[in-house]
């Protein structure tokens, strides 16, 4: 054993220390002694009280340099927000409220400066954003991003909407328009420099906003047979729905609510359908209503558009009636990380 | 879009779906219906209900490729066993017990056949042997195999063991034997080819023991001050307990419940003091225990050696009495991802 000088039990704490302090920080400024948790980061593990009442959700999830983001494509600002975005979305799909999360960091020596900063930022905003609160996380050392993010929420027990609810002749549902994400990834690609985070056509790719208060809003008034979050695309969600359920769906093309093309993009006005079909990432709401129940659904909640986009069917297949009016079989062409891309 | 020929919700799910079909069986198997948890996999979030009483614990844990573990030395089944020991580990350190646990999986396409099966192996033993249940996770695709563990546990409200509450004059004490995952994890690296799991020498290295009941049984009689679990060595963990608890401590080397060499290994017979000081990976607990305590402390507990190696202090400096009697400061040498490689 080597012997050193004297030093400090703070002073010896080693380089991850300071990792862990970054994320401290960002604890403690979204209000880590509030819902709940009594304890976060700086121990084994964050403790938080169960409430009696209500279900506990638990959710975590993926978010790894090139597969969901390109670190010379994407702030890591908005890498911050939409990992914890994504995580709640989850939350949202079964009617509940996020309450803390866990966040779980692979990255490089050389990242842990500027890079964390701004991905600990765009986090904390997020986590303003949607009310929960930074519990605790790990980090270790790797030449890629990875990054995973833990939530815990809950809902009212008894209240939270599964997939598999739906039955044949509900009426199928999705929140705000599909394939807006898919259009900005497409956008910044194309310009091969990182994204304005001001450009509103890039916004929901970047920032995407988990339907907390829709979610919540169905459960509690008992609307949706099933709920499901949009996350790899209508045509691979869609059929995850209708498996969990035991049921096929029917889809019309014509109904569904396509993103928006700026004049100054108009040549991908054509691809809007394909986007909104196969594009991920949308983190809008898919559920199903029964028919004794549709007229409490409204056209648009808190802003965001409300669309009929085809029912559940008995019969255990994915069609689509295409612009032209003719009945297609649905391909799943939306995404998987264990999938070759298209 | 391509018009392709019909196809079944089922057929139409893709390869992701097959990764976590195989998760999902072991979920099955460990009884994901008890313990509370009312939903597993399958659906947006695991869900489970909060008991009144008693406060959540909820811990995360990385366990990856080349830094944890070792492709060609460490066989999948013990990389299932250790990934989850280790995040359950922080649940005994708070005198908890594990509940449920999501596992998040960034794997090759080749790593989804005998590799994944032999995790989940590893990892449903575990899971029983802690018992705790799969409640969910997520999968994404990676040329390296990186793992991260969540764990929700409970404590009893109000009885969860922290690092900060040592005060001086408290007893310092270990379960265990100090450095003997250190010598396994030494020994493996020596034959160069994978380890045989039969060998009781490398036992604690590849199926480390989270000190559950010894920790609960602590937490429930409130004789520990302070208490964490030893992951990345004494002489990195105990500045943390230190630091939490505003003291120092004064470890005596010549209590350290060393590791017992082998006849055939005696070259590391050497080293012993080395290991118990700095090697990670033992999960055994350090706890600090009240004067007026200490009568209740027994010499072993399950069969599992107690030792006092030495007592916390009012100044912040961290000292060891040296085999030869001189006190020595005590160099922080244990694990860090963030530092380079001793």
């Amino acid at each position: 054993m080597k012997e050193t000088e004297h030093l400090s039990a703070r002073r010896r704490e080693p380089r991850e220390a300071a990792v862990l302090e970054r994320i401290e920080r960002i604890a403690t400024r979204t209000g880590i002694r509030g819902s709940g948790v009594c304890l976060g980061i700086g121990d084994d593990a964050a403790l938080f009280q169960g409430r009696s009442g209500f279900d506990e959700i638990l959710t975590c999830d993926w978010f790894v340099e090139g597969t969901h983001f390109l670190r010379h494509l994407h702030q890591a600002d908005a890498v911050g927000w939409k990992c914890l975005a994504r995580a709640v979305s989850d939350v949202a799909a079964m009617g509940g409220a996020p309450r803390c999360f866990l966040v779980s960091l692979a990255l490089g020596a050389s990242d842990t400066g500027p890079w964390l900063d701004q991905f600990l930022n765009g986090l904390r905003r997020a986590a303003r954003r949607f009310g929960c609160v930074l519990a605790g996380g790990d980090t270790t050392q790797r030449k890629d991003i990875l990054i995973n993010v833990t939530v815990v929420g809950e809902v009212r027990a008894g209240t939270a909407v599964l997939r598999s609810g739906a039955r044949p002749g509900d009426m199928l549902f999705a929140s705000g328009r599909l394939g807006e994400a898919e259009m900005g990834l497409r956008l910044i690609r194309e310009s091969k420099r990182r994204a304005n985070s001001r450009d509103r056509v890039l916004r929901k790719h970047l920032y995407p906003e988990p339907r907390l208060r829709l979610g919540r809003w169905l459960a509690k008034k008992r609307l949706a047979s099933a709920m499901m979050d949009l996350s790899d695309g209508l045509s691979t969600d869609l059929p995850r729905l209708c498996a969990a359920s035991g049921v096929g769906a029917r889809l019309e093309a014509r109904k569904l609510p396509l993103a928006r093309v700026p004049t100054s993009r108009r040549k991908h006005e054509d691809d809007r359908l394909e986007m909104a079909l196969h594009g991920g990432d949308d983190y809008e709401l898919l559920f199903a209503v029964p028919r004794l129940k549709l007229k409490q659904i409204p056209r648009s909640f808190d802003g965001i558009l409300i669309t009929a986009i085809g029912e559940i069917k008995k019969e255990r297949t994915l069609l689509l009636v295409n612009e032209s009016g003719r009945e297609v079989s649905l391909p799943n062409r939306g995404w998987d990380p264990f999938r070759r891309k298209r």
